[in-house]
């Protein structure tokens, strides 16, 4: 990625191309020599960093402790869950020997000897390994629930991929809950739907429709799969994060019960829940215009550059120590940068810095020093402010510093739900629909439960049920299919999907 | 180690034994079905969490900026730097295949047919892939300096494990900088190696021995190792932090070269520094007593916990009404737990979080809510308090609980050096050397440099040169060694080590 020159391709002309270009301009991720694994470069990785704080706190906040388990699984345990084999067992990344040894034509190769007697997997998931733990330390009611998250890499064999998208390996957290009845491990499961929700809202700027998954895209071992659905510029959906209520399914596999307060064995419920490093992918492509890079403020690791401009070396002093005066008052509020590269023209660095998605540059030349005011220039036009660069008073620069980050955020987010309304699209027949699949967007229509009907659609729109949503699902009574014409039973959520 | 039960050897009968039920009792860890991983459990992670986050901002504070690389590396990477081979590509990981398929006898089985061309491995440390990396992104000397780190697990297949202290999979962070001038680069090395030696000391309340390594322990590919070495209570060193002045070595391996302000091409400077989980073990170790886990303030996922006693009903709810006061008073400042479970006596309740290791314990009865007042006892006895339990009135608790806080946080630190201090002996002779490694604690000595002559010391006391410190080694000037009698070339500090 490093090498494509500073030019973007517009959205228009090639929307993957685009996605490609701002991610090596803002350098926030490299491929690498290794098939289907990226680096995440300092500017990427720092995104992920913040999403991680705020994430954390939000299950702290909901009573989740984190825990760590190994990050190899025996294989003979993927095959503990019939279901979970079946969607899991197969593209992984597998360790079969632990030493090397010198290669007779020179380097190293695995040592014969070294041959594990039973191969390992570098997870898929945690499930598994989490459930063969769970049933060392649940013996009584009393041990419930346990409310355990864990940050960790997995790794799914991924042929195409996709930067932060799609990758081999791919970093997330995978909360695992146990509780000692069904309705618990339900209201966990949409408690922590809605906390994902809620991040996506206020922190990514990013509207999503929370929805359960028809079950031919349901995690396999799950017994629902709720997810939150967000909706990229080109039209194409993109699934943000998933909770499962996974029923009694491992405990069963993995033999955990626990005495209940009646005296009674009874198997452990369970959910499971994550998000991952995709959520970068979802808020580049949900932001970002032909320019380069927009973050949400929230997500910025720098969220506002100082650049001073001057042409003499008394202007130079003048200037400078004004920026000074201006970042210390930003500092420790917001993530500040000052921009004082002598050997790069103020043009240039903008340029640099909206590329790079810095939410507010805040220009200081020796008028503005003068008149001790900055004058800001937000990365996305504000409607609010005439959609132009304004003046800030230095005396009060951080609260109006917070009030335009605020507005950016906000606006950011009323641009994503406007370009979702605004592409909301619901036919009541074939044709129709097949034609607004074509257009992009969400697609929302009445629809009879059945995999075999869903599987033809996708092959022939490569669109996908994307969820049937939580809300309004009521509209479906008394209305026919849209597809076979049978009394429907739910409202859908169509579209094509990252 | 959950079946243990709830007694702990005492460090004099079996020190081992004492570590694993600590470990056990406190359940910071369990192990797994995966030889040589274990479980970090939520009371062990937060410990780690905790330290993480400090450390974080001190690499932040100096400058770098967190990254991450892939997992997976081709062997050929390893090959690549010379000595590097010899120390890594030995027992690690091997991924061979990428899928699994149904295997005839039932279960799941590595896929012949998705073997791979070339074998990966589950990374050691990552200075092949990151210097492979650096090639890409380093052109010239405005490139420099690289000031990167990782937090990452990783894996080095072990057979004999202790938890923390050594495992197949662990957890650390990387450094890994790239400079233009080898004096940056050995400053850059040093400078870590100090950020270590403060976080040892203001966090881990753990004293710590600045040194460099002798060439048989040296990192494979460095110039020089550096390293911070700790004093175990049973009298062993333990290696709690290396910082590596790598020289040219990776950038020659990987062909990382430069544009020179002066035009010519040069290679690539580097450095690395990895501190890990490893340091759990080494707190630990340091801190705790046979009645269980000891921590430190700084690094006590609980600080402060709030044991209400009650009788009747009526006192129970003024107790509890005043245990909520004081908690409130001392969030978010501190992080404080009331445990108000009326299901466990008030001594079971002291038992536990002494076992637990938190530091501080506030007993609140109903005379004390009458007094407004808590009843302050301390997890370890300060001397200057009389080693007794004291009140602190519940008007300023937030100021008295800091106060208390520090003071355990520096007996700490003072009782782990004064155990250092008074067990340093500085035999001339190999007699009187190998009586004294017997007898525990570090061993300095004045040394001339010879491997052949430490193998055989390490042979016959099981003793190491665990560095040479930083501070004092002028002192070896004019004096010979105690083993060979030659003119010292260093003073040396052996001890037997974990």
């Amino acid at each position: 990625m490093a090498d494509q020159g500073s030019s973007i391709t517009p959205r228009a002309e090639d929307y993957s191309q685009w996605y490609l270009d701002i991610i090596a301009q803002a350098e926030l991720a490299d491929y690498t020599p290794v098939k289907g694994c990226m680096v995440f470069r300092p500017n990427g990785f720092a995104i992920w960093d913040l999403m991680k704080c705020d994430l954390d706190q939000r299950f702290k906040d909901t009573g989740h402790v984190n825990a760590y388990f190994p990050l190899l699984i025996p294989v003979s345990f993927l095959s503990k869950e019939a279901q979970h084999v079946e969607g899991f067992a197969k593209e992984c990344a597998v360790v079969t020997h632990h030493r090397l040894r010198a290669a007779a034509g020179g380097g190293v190769e695995p040592d014969p000897a070294s041959k594990l007697e039973e191969p390992l997997v570098i997870r898929p998931t945690s499930e598994t390994i989490i459930w063969h733990m769970y049933g060392q330390w649940i013996q009584s009611w009393r041990d419930l629930p346990i409310l355990i998250n864990q940050w960790a890499n997995v790794v799914r064999w991924e042929m195409k991929t996709r930067p932060f998208l799609r990758t081999a390996e791919f970093l997330w957290q995978e909360g695992h809950t146990a509780h000692a009845t069904s309705q618990e491990a339900v209201e966990e499961t949409l408690r922590m739907l809605d906390v994902y929700e809620a991040f996506a809202k206020d922190v990514m700027a990013m509207p999503v429709i929370k929805g359960v998954k028809s079950s031919s895209e349901r995690f396999a071992g799950a017994l629902d799969t709720y997810c939150i659905e967000a909706l990229m510029q080109n039209g194409w959906a993109l699934q943000a994060g998933t909770s499962h209520f996974l029923g009694q399914n491992f405990a069963k596999a993995f033999d955990v019960t626990f005495q209940a307060a009646s005296g009674e064995r009874e198997h452990v419920w369970a959910t499971s829940w994550g998000v991952s490093t995709r959520m970068i992918g979802a808020v580049i492509m949900t932001h970002s215009d032909d320019t380069g890079l927009v973050l949400p403020p929230a997500l910025a690791p720098v969220q506002v550059v100082i650049t001073p401009i001057w042409k003499s070396d008394a202007e130079r002093e003048i200037v400078l120590g004004h920026a000074e005066k201006v970042r210390k008052a930003l500092t420790p509020a917001f993530r500040v940068k000052v921009d004082a590269r002598d050997t790069v023209k103020p043009g240039a660095k903008y340029f640099e810095w909206e590329r790079k998605g810095v939410p507010l540059r805040l220009e200081i030349g020796p008028r503005d020093a003068a008149g001790d005011s900055v004058f800001a220039a937000p990365r996305i036009p504000l409607l609010a402010r005439g959609g132009k660069k304004f003046g800030i008073p230095a005396a009060t620069v951080a609260d109006g510093v917070r009030e335009v980050l605020a507005e950016i955020q906000q606006a950011l987010y009323d641009a994503a739900l406007e370009r979702r309304a605004s592409t909301m699209r619901t036919p009541t027949a074939y044709d129709a629909f097949k034609a607004d699949i074509e257009k992009g967007g969400f697609v929302q229509v009445s629809w009879a439960d059945d995999a075999a009907n869903e599987e033809t659609i996708k092959e022939e729109t490569k669109a996908t049920i994307r969820c049937y949503p939580l809300v309004g699902q009521e509209a479906a009574v008394g209305t026919t299919c849209f597809y076979s014409g049978r009394p429907a039973t739910h409202i859908a959520l169509f579209a094509r999907a990252f």
